[in-house]
């Protein structure tokens, strides 16, 4: 939770930026120090089966927060906050089928609609980069590439689907560390899932992601796979509700959470 | 440090069995809740450049304790612990050259020995199959293989050489469980140094250990490394002390330290 003292002006900023459209792309690299969100939001009759779907699926669907029902703030993520206006891009969802990529959900928004707030892994990236761990989508200035695996997420009523995963090459110091690091934040999907054979994960060919873009993998360098914030998107689109909205795809919510307070220990 | 009511009747009732000649082969197995220690003893005039080889390296070798010269107790290892016969075996060096193979050191004592004791991986295997992590040589009954790498150790004096390492194949799911239980296990080696390709480190050929046996290798799974006890040893061989002695490969000093206190978080 957050305490007062920990309240951050640049986040606060940054969101201002981005409520009066003067920032309007991709949050990957502004705020450092603090947390990003995945953003999933549904009506209230299905939210109790979201819910349960997150924690039953804690690696993919870490909870940073969940708004009460019509409420466009979530005070734990940050002052002022509304989940309307503060992210620069928005994915609507009706029967499954992306409709709209409004910018702005103040027509859309319903007395009924609950916000789910989801760790990112922007956050532990931070964390690696801090320990000179390069990360090659970084480097290569494209995506991290994400795939969907033959690994089922635990189901919650029509929430279902397979686990996407997100993978980062690196060398087999780097993966033991990268382990380390990662594990002290499982607010931000934590540990990798695996480390190695794409094979065992039902993943073909690593150069083909089912989502964001292919990345070069050096010689003697391993594929570490984490559990990816894509899944709760991609169990929301495959659920077919009437309607539901996420953020556009690296387009973020801005907390104001210090990433560092996310350590468990 | 060991304090009184951590000193165990199961480990100290081992070492009079040891000491007995009642148990004489390699203690792989038993007392499992309680560290077992490889042994490097060398004369004081050698004693201060191979404790800063053991704290420049401390992946490879971690200090449990050392002794004040002449001693043949560590306190803080056990009670009534005697270097010199709770060893089933020991092997004695001269300029170097293996000599003997003796079960008891009383005769060959002298005044001016320190005796280092330093973590061994069977603390750490412990806590592994606790977690039902699978143990391919133990699965196998063999010894665990292990490779000297292209990775030169930190020189202190006359002791160098490169750094030996143990390898254990897994799943990429367990390779990363097993990063976080180990690095649990700062004083039984730790973290694994690497995972993945034997080549980074040197290794030519997996299925040729330098040390201990072959296992076999599944598909999808990972090798992974870890820093060697074995390593001491080697960097006492190519010193060629005039007089050195370790104990024999597999036969280990039983403390009553459980491994469960080892644990650094």
């Amino acid at each position: 939770m957050l305490h007062e003292s920990q309240q951050s002006q640049e986040s606060h900023d940054f969101r201002q930026r981005v409520r009066t459209r003067t920032f309007t792309g991709p949050t990957a690299g502004h705020c450092g120090g603090y947390a990003q969100a995945n953003l999933a939001i549904v009506p209230a009759e299905f939210a109790g089966d979201f819910l349960r779907f997150c924690v039953s699926n804690p690696r993919a669907c870490p909870l940073l927060g969940v708004s009460e029902a019509g409420q466009w703030n979530i005070p734990a993520l940050g002052r002022d906050l509304d989940v309307r206006i503060d992210v620069p891009g928005y994915n609507v969802y009706r029967h499954g089928e992306l409709c709209e990529q409004p910018v702005d959900l103040r027509e859309l928004w319903r007395d009924d609609l609950v916000t789910f707030a989801i760790g990112c892994s922007f956050s532990f990236e931070q964390m690696l980069a801090q320990e000179h761990i390069p990360l090659r989508h970084v480097d290569e200035g494209v995506n991290v590439p994400m795939y969907r695996t033959s690994i089922d997420n635990q189901r919650a009523g029509r929430f279902g689907g397979k686990l996407v995963v997100s993978m980062r090459p690196m060398s087999g110091a780097h993966a033991v560390r990268a382990v380390q690091i990662t594990s002290r934040f499982p607010a931000v999907h934590g540990a990798p899932i695996h480390i190695g054979s794409p094979a065992a994960l039902g993943i073909r060919d690593l150069s083909r992601p089912d989502y964001g873009d292919a990345v070069s993998i050096h010689e003697h360098e391993v594929p570490v796979f984490w559990a990816c914030g894509v899944t709760p998107q991609s169990a929301l689109e495959s659920a077919k509700l009437p309607f539901a909205i996420a953020h556009r795809p690296g387009h973020m919510l801005m907390t104001d959470i210090p990433n560092a307070s996310l350590a468990a220990l």
